[in-house]
C-alpha cells in the first residue's frame, strides 16, 4: 500500500494545483508539471512546489535487477553503492560530506525496475547537485581497489538483511517459486553466490550500457521554475554524451501457473508464525484498461489498514490474528504481485489464519463488495492523497517510478478518475479471475517444533 | 534408472572387449575405443563393434535447452525438428527416405545438455549418412515457409505431451520451483507463450552458433574401423568450415536452498493420486570425489527395481503403493536432480506414502546401509550392463552424453572401479547430506476432490 498512497500524493497534487485541463481557467505556469528532453536524450520532469526553499533532485536511471544479466544477479544494487565511490573529478565520499555540510538529504534506491539517487538541499545547491550527478553518471573510477571492498559491504548487508532474516530466507524462495521464468524472482541484492562472483569487468560492462542520459528521467521538484531547472540542466548533464541506443526492456514471461504451490521455513530464530499467499497479476503497465485499478482498490478493501475486511474479520471479530493485510504491487514495468499476509494470535494456528484469509477473498469473488464499501475505499485512497501531498519527495517519487515503469504524465494525471470509474462489478471480477486458491503460492514461517500446515 | 542403466552398458563393454590397461596384455586394436579430432575442431569417437554388420552414427551437438538465451525456451528442440526440414542440396525429407529405404532407423533427442541425431545403418552406407548429416550441419534451409507450420508441430506436441497431460503440466512446475535460478528449471519443449513467438531470426541465429563441427562430438559404433570413419568424416564432415569460438558453458547456478517446497495440482482427469519429491544436487560433473557414484547406489538401493528398500517396504511388506522408486539424474553439465516417487494403492492415502517414503530415507541417513545390501546393489548394476553391453546404440548414447556433459572417455573407463569404491559410510553420507525433508520440493497429482496433504 505504501507505493499506492505515494502514487497518490502526485496525482492530487497535480489536479489540484494545476487543474491543467479545466476549460477557460488558466493554469497557473508556476505550478505545472513540465517535461522535455535534453539533446543527449535525458528526459526532464520539473514539479514546482513553492510552499517552502526545498528542492528535491532525483535522477532515475531505466534499469533495475529485472534488467540484469542471469548469473550476474545484484550488479543493479552494487552499482548503486559504487556510485558514491570517486570519480576522476572528486574524491571518494565528497559529493554526499557536500550534501550533509549544506545540510541537505541524499539516498539512493533500487528496485526491479529502476535505480534512482536523490537529494533534498536548497534551491541555491541544485546547480552543485546536479553537476556532481552528472559527474558520476559517467566519471566513475572503477577500479578493484573501489570494487572488492565494497563487494564485501554489500555481502554483509545481504547477510544482515537475508542470511540472518528467516523472513528473508523464505520471502526470497516464495518470490523465485511465484516467479518462474521472469527476472522479478530473482532477489533486488542478489543471490550470494552471484553477488560473490561480481567484478570489475561486470561492473565496467553495467556502467557503460546503462548510465547514461538517454537511460535516465530526471525529476526536480520544488521550489524552481522550469525555465531555471532547463537551463542548469544543460549546463550540466548536458555535457554528458550520449550512451549507446538500448533495446526495448523485454523480460521473460511467465508461463501460466497451473497449481498451488506452498514454500515453508521451519527456523529456532521465529517464535511467532506468519503466512503470506502471493499471486502474478497484471500490473498498470500490463493490465487491460481499468484491470490495475481494481485491483488497487481490492487490496485497499481487503487489506489495507484497519477499516479493511481482513482486519475487521480476522482481527477484530474472531480474534485469531494479530496483524493481516493486502499489498498490491501496482507500479511495474511487467506483470507483477499481489499478496496477503497474517500472523496468528493467542492459540489459533496458521491454518485458521489462513482459512479466514481465504474465506474474505472468497466472498469477495463470489459477492462481490457493495457500493458504500467501494465509495468508501475510494475516499480513504483520496484522504492518503491528501497526506503525500505533503511530501515533495513523494511526488518525484511517483513521477520517477511511474516514467521508469512504462507509464507517463498522462497516466498521472489521468489516474484519479480511473479509480473513480471502478465499479464493484469490475472489482468483484479481478478478485475471482486472478485470487484462484489452486493457482497461488503461500508461504510459511515456522518456529521449529510448529506442525506444518 | 534409464540413463544409468545404459551408461553402464558401454563400461562393461570398454572394461570386457578392450581391457586396455591390464599390464602385460596387447588390447584388441580392432575393438579399442578410440577419439581423434578434424581440424575443423569435430571430436570423433570410435567404438569398434564387429559382431554384427550394423553401424550406428550418432552426431551430438553441445547444446540443449540450457543454453538458450531467456526468453527463448524451446529453440534447442524446435531445432531437431528444423534438422528434418531441407538443405540447399536435398529436399525436405530425402534424408529420411533414404535412411528407410536401405532399411536403416533413425531419430534425434534434445535434453538439457545436448542434442543429437543418429542413424542405424548397415556399413555401406555409413559415408552417405556422413554425407547427409554434415550437409545439415550447415545448409539448412530456414524460410518462413519451413519454420511457421513446424512450429505449429511443436505447438501440438507441446499440447498433447503437456498441457492434455496433468502429470506433464505438475512436472514442469516441481521443477521450475526445483530449480529457481539454473536454466534446468525450464522444460526442453519450452513454455508455450515462448514456442509461440519463435521465429525465423532466432533460429538462424541458434543455428549458426551452436550447429558447427567445433561444437559437436561425432560417435561412430559398429562393425567399422577408426581409420575408415577418419577418412570417411575427412571427406565429408572436414567440408564443413569451423563455426565461431563459442565461450564455457556457464550457467547461472542454483542458490542454496533453505525452504521446503510443495506443488500440487488437483485436476478432474487424474484417477489415481500420485506423488514425487526432488532434490537439487551433484552430477558426475559437479560432485566431489565418489559422491555421484555414492548418489547412483543410493536411488539403487532406495528406489531401483523391485529389490529395493522402498519397494520392499511399501508395495510388498506394508501393501500403500502400487509404484515407488527413485530416480538420479546423474549425467549433467550442472548440478543435478534427486528424485523419489510413489502411488498409493486401495484405501492407502497420499501422505501416508510420502510417509513411509520419508521413513526409508530417514532410515539410510541415520543407519546407513549394510555391506551385503551394498555389494548386491553394486552386482545388479553390474547385471544391467551385461543387458546394456548388447546395445551398440546404448553405448553410442554413453559416450556422447558423457562428452557432451563434461566428462571424458577416461571418466567412461575409470566408472566401473569408482563404482566398486564406493562405502557404505559415503552412501549413508550423501542421503544425510542431500535427502533432507526440510529442504525438498514435492508434487502432488490428485483427483479434483482429493483432499490437500
Amino acid at each position: 500500500m505504501a507505493a499506492i498512497a505515494v502514487m497518490s500524493g502526485a496525482i492530487m497534487f497535480s489536479t489540484a494545483v494545476a487543474a491543467p485541463s479545466a476549460p477557460g481557467q488558466e493554469a497557473d505556469a508556476k505550478s505545472t508539471v513540465s517535461r522535455f528532453v535534453l539533446d543527449n536524450g535525458l528526459e526532464i520532469v520539473v514539479i514546482p512546489d513553492h510552499r517552502a526553499p526545498i528542492v528535491t533532485h532525483m535522477l532515475w536511471y531505466k534499469v533495475g535487477s529485472a534488467d540484469e544479466a542471469p548469473g550476474k544477479s545484484g550488479i543493479a544494487h552494487f552499482f548503486e553503492h559504487l556510485m558514491f565511490k570517486g570519480t576522476t573529478n572528486h574524491a571518494p565520499g565528497e559529493f554526499s560530506r557536500r550534501v550533509a555540510e549544506i545540510g541537505g538529504q541524499e539516498n539512493a534506491f533500487t528496485s526491479y525496475d529502476y535505480t534512482a539517487y536523490f537529494q533534498q538541499v536548497t534551491p541555491d545547491a541544485l546547480e552543485t547537485m546536479m553537476a556532481y550527478e552528472a559527474d558520476r553518471m559517467r566519471n566513475l573510477v572503477l577500479t578493484e581497489a573501489v570494487i572488492a571492498p565494497e563487494r564485501d559491504v554489500i555481502l554483509e548487508e545481504r547477510g544482515s538483511r537475508v542470511e540472518n532474516e528467516p523472513g528473508g530466507l523464505l520471502g526470497e524462495e516464495v518470490n523465485a517459486t511465484l516467479y518462474q521464468n521472469h527476472p522479478y524472482g530473482v532477489p533486488v541484492i542478489g543471490w550470494m553466490h552471484e553477488i560473490e562472483a561480481l567484478n570489475r569487468a561486470d561492473a565496467i560492462a553495467f556502467y557503460e550500457r546503462y548510465y547514461a542520459p538517454n537511460n535516465a528521467v530526471l525529476v526536480v521538484a520544488g521550489d524552481v521554475t522550469a525555465e531555471r531547472v532547463r537551463t542548469l540542466a544543460e549546463q550540466t548533464y548536458g555535457m554528458v554524451a550520449r550512451g549507446p541506443a538500448l533495446p526495448p526492456r523485454l523480460r521473460p514471461r511467465e508461463p501460466e501457473q497451473n497449481t498451488r504451490r506452498t514454500v515453508t521455513l521451519n527456523d529456532p530464530r521465529v517464535s511467532q508464525p506468519s503466512f503470506r499467499k502471493a499471486w502474478v497479476m497484471p500490473s498498470y503497465a500490463t493490465g487491460a484498461s481499468g484491470e490495475a485499478e481494481a485491483l488497487d482498490l481490492l487490496s485497499e478493501i481487503l487489506g489495507g489498514g484497519v477499516r479493511s475486511r481482513a482486519y475487521e474479520a480476522l482481527v477484530v471479530e474472531q480474534g485469531i490474528a494479530s496483524s493481516v493485510g493486502a499489498y498490491y504491487q501496482s507500479d511495474a514495468l511487467d506483470d507483477t504481485s499481489f499478496e496477503i499476509y497474517g500472523r496468528p494470535r493467542g492459540g489459533a494456528t496458521i491454518a485458521e489464519v489462513e482459512k479466514a484469509l481465504d474465506a474474505e477473498i472468497a466472498r469477495i469473488a463470489e459477492e462481490g463488495v457493495s457500493e458504500d464499501e467501494l465509495a468508501a475505499a475510494k475516499k480513504r485512497y483520496v484522504r492518503s492523497l491528501i497526506f503525500a501531498r505533503d511530501s515533495q519527495r513523494g511526488m518525484a517519487h511517483i513521477y520517477g517510478a511511474t516514467l521508469t515503469t512504462g507509464g507517463t504524465i498522462e497516466d498521472i494525471k489521468k489516474w484519479p478518475e480511473r479509480i473513480e470509474a471502478v465499479t464493484a462489478e469490475q472489482l468483484r471480477d479481478v478478485a475471482r479471475r486472478y485470487l484462484v486458491p489452486d493457482r497461488s503460492v503461500a508461504g510459511y514461517l515456522l518456529p521449529i517444533e510448529e506442525a506444518r500446515p
